[in-house]
């Protein structure tokens, strides 16, 4: 990364996780969708946190963080408990169940961008209330691009606002079943369609182990997701790659049709990391010059041509 | 085509379904996986069936495949009644489930070559017993290429035998769920691997909309499926894309590694008309000249450079 590339805001939790994998169980895990965002978006731009944690989160993770790229004058810290997200997977991976959820710190979370972000031209609005996603696109000051994250427990319980959201988006970043339950309608291509007439100028859907479709001006890009032969834990996976995409976006500068297509590979390729370890543990200690071996890989996993 | 290609040979069912699908009830359509595989490798290739029909299965048909350069000198008229599979597709086509099978005269089906036929050098074994497939491969003579389907059913009844049919084939061509089943594995480069080891030189796993995965000597390939907006009737487009398949590599006179990935985007486009029809109503009016469009984009879809 170098300092002419612009940073990338990101908003959404910060969070201990719980978590029963095949290969055993973890707790304590550090977790939340920025952390894996920003911990991916910092491979390829500065990053900016905004977020809550209580007085239990280690300062260490904040200062890892730091050390990356990652200014974290935005992660609040309030009294209380950290998010606490606790998960049971099923043994081949495919499918996970929640075993509990406590907000803790994060049911009052009221995100304030710190002055010096507000100017920030990629913003990444991780999974949180469509609510808080406008609560801080209202902080921002014209943000030159903008992504957001959502899910399920939103899509059917705050449509209004997440209705307002997508108006205001150039990137909605969401898996097939999301798609599906978003639009009402099973065929991917004509959800894509209904979605983007509800506002985004682009749609990434995420299809786990089967990759990545972009919709971008009716041109479709496909990406197959890097054949993993040991998956540990796919916690973060999404997360992973919506912050390494945005923040390859900010290293190409700019949002072409091959810069997408190019920053969805990268985005694949950062998530297969993610999910070969516990956690961030794999992630975050990934670096840039690791990455282009996979991503020559994802590529001629495609190729047609000598 | 030209007359310097190679035939396939397909040996498989040839049948009545009656279909319920999301758009309508179907009875007495003409299927069977012989019948859709010889349909799409005459896109590409001289074909040449063995199969069995009843007394009542159409003339018509035979003659419609003898127009399309399938010989149908290995099709057994015997008497009773052809075999019928009666299926129920899910409102999104996503699933089914089989109402009724009669096996009629596919229950003594004992495949014979025609003389003419134990030459042929390219050869697809259909999805029917494993001892059946033995008993076809016994009667050819040294091909230079074999291609074998097979199912869950023989994969839990008839293991011993498939082994034995792995053992002697050039390409397996399975879906995924079918290869978890075959491997015990979930993973699919490790079943992928698993599989290969029991025997077939190249592994295709079809999945659906979701692509293909050709495994070829350590070397992956990935082609999507092609994104269709109007999916109708998705049944035999297994069999279609394993048609195409064979034809293609038939087509193309040999068995290069790039030849095999350029078959595996043939089928996945050819399959993808396939499913835009009920039965072959599609399929069997396709004409090879309209293929290289669809083909176009398939190959688009993936393309990360100018």
């Amino acid at each position: 990364m170098t300092h002419s590339v612009d940073p990338v805001l990101i908003v959404g939790s910060m969070a201990f996780d719980d978590l029963e994998l095949p290969t055993g169980r973890f707790d304590d895990v550090i977790g939340g969708a920025a952390t894996y965002a920003a911990y991916a978006a910092s491979l390829y731009a500065p990053a900016q946190i905004v977020a809550v944690v209580g007085e239990d989160f280690p300062q260490s993770t904040l200062e890892d963080l730091s050390r990356r790229g990652v200014d974290t004058a935005g992660v609040a810290r309030a009294s209380g408990k950290t998010f606490r997200w606790a998960g049971r997977y099923s043994k081949n991976l495919a499918s996970r169940e929640t075993l509990d959820t406590q907000l803790n710190v994060f049911a009052d979370f009221e995100p304030t961008l710190p002055e010096t972000f507000r100017d920030t031209p990629w913003v990444l609005l991780g999974n949180i209330h469509p609510a808080l996603q406008l609560a801080v696109l209202d902080q921002t000051r014209a943000p030159r691009f903008v992504a957001a994250d959502t899910m399920n427990f939103w899509i059917e319980g705050e449509r209004d606002a997440l209705m307002k959201v997508l108006e205001r988006i150039d990137l909605l970043v969401i898996n097939d079943e999301e798609l599906r339950q978003l639009a009402d309608i099973h065929n991917i291509q004509r959800a894509a369609r209904a979605v983007l007439g509800m506002g985004p100028k682009r749609l990434i859907v995420k299809r786990g182990e089967y990759g990545a479709m972009l919709f971008d001006n009716d041109r479709i890009f496909f990406s197959p997701a890097y054949p993993l032969e040991d998956e540990v834990d796919p916690t973060g996976a999404g997360d992973t790659f919506a912050g390494a995409l945005v923040g390859s976006l900010a290293a190409a500068g700019g949002v072409s049709h091959l810069g997408l297509r190019r920053a969805v590979v990268n985005a694949a390729t950062v998530a297969s990391y993610c999910v070969e370890g516990v956690g961030t543990a794999k992630l975050g200690r990934l670096h840039r010059s690791q990455l282009s071996e996979r991503i020559d890989s994802l590529r001629s996993l495609v190729q047609c041509t000598d």
